[in-house]
């Protein structure tokens, strides 16, 4: 049964790393002694030894250990044997990249499908689709496929920002991007406001945090989905 | 010998299509009567044919007629036998995977580099650059290379964006989002603002418009460098 929170980002304005998902991972977590992250996705470059202490002082909280799956010789075993998983943000295409050369889609896949709990934010939510061709990010890298996990039925586009009114400039807003997306790919797309996630249970996807959603679908009006909202109107 | 526009934007606020390069293109596009138009990058999804008729009416106060390469039978060889070339922007990866798959990158660097004049606007003017990794646009297809033509020693970042500051939002910053790509990459990367393009004439290479641009070096603070500046110091 997938055990599932897929945030907008790790960080909200005026907050420490993870604070505001902090009493939501309290619960998600209540059972984990131990968490494997996954510091792939290098956010500024930063390494992955020191991405993963900022995680493992995140976690002190909760009393959860920390260890990046980079002190491991078999990621791949790492993954199967995690108590649970966390995939931080940072640059989609370098993270998808360093998963695909070191063979850990699947595995990943397969584990997170079983009910390994997972967290993942930004970048590390991009993943969880079905592909991350909405994601933010400037394409640094160039994996040999944008195919992702496929665990929840629709695209997420991390960061979700509103077209700013009365600007004065040219480059494209986030809603034109999302509709230039389904000009040649079908997927519904969750436009997700930083401080909100998405909650997955089994098959029960809620739409959770403080802010309302948009709902992009190919050849419709975006719309706006209220949180507590169940997902699953985006599988019809 | 090289003679292309390479710009941030075909528009500016409050303006018309290409209304702000009219008196540059008047001087660019003196001796032409046509133009052929490659309206590949799609913006917003737009049809060939509609996209060219907006070129063609942005062409007829310089009395030159555009036609898409879409209208020919043998799209290399319009760009063989074409007075010059324009590609307009849009979606970069959209732009860039056509290219590949009609084979055109290879002719259409080869005309340019034997003089062809040249208009780029956006996506068609990151795809000159080594690659188009510095793009904004978001990935919704899959080139099978992010390398394009290759015709200046540096990359593009098109319709380049100041931090804003005391913004509440947690997505990248442009600076920061060019940063992560030194990590992986060496290129100098030009940050070109809306309204100013590059002039290359041979091997010469001036930053037009009215604002100065924001140069990226690899393990140096980025800083500005002048309108009307000798882009030669890029090279360097």
């Amino acid at each position: 049964m997938k055990n599932l929170i897929i945030a907008s980002t790790s960080t909200i304005y005026g907050s420490g790393f993870l604070e505001y998902l902090l009493p939501e991972l309290r619960e998600h977590f209540k059972s984990i002694k131990s968490l494997l992250f996954i510091p792939y996705a290098r956010p500024g470059g930063i390494s992955h030894e020191a991405y993963t202490e900022a995680v493992a002082k995140s976690m002190q909280s909760l009393s959860i250990a920390v260890h990046g799956i980079h002190e491991f010789d078999d990621p791949e075993k790492a993954i199967e044997k995690a108590e649970a998983i966390f995939v931080g943000g940072g640059n989609t295409f370098v993270l998808l990249k360093a998963l695909q050369q070191k063979k850990l889609i699947d595995p990943l896949r397969i584990v997170l499908d079983k009910g390994t709990p997972y967290l993942g934010t930004s970048a590390g939510s991009n993943i969880v689709a079905p592909n991350v061709k909405t994601t933010n990010d400037m394409p640094i890298v160039h994996p040999t496929s944008l195919d992702a996990l496929n665990l929840i039925p629709f695209n997420i586009n991390a960061h979700y920002l509103d077209p700013i009114k009365n600007s004065t400039h040219k480059g494209e807003t986030r809603p034109t991007r999302i509709k230039e997306f389904h000009v040649y790919n079908s997927e519904t797309v969750l436009g997700l406001r930083e401080g909100s996630w998405i909650s997955v249970k089994g098959e029960k996807m809620l739409l959770k945090g403080p802010f309302s959603a948009v709902v992009f679908r190919r050849n419709m009006n975006p719309f706006e989905i209220e949180t507590d909202s169940d997902l699953g109107i985006l599988l019809t």
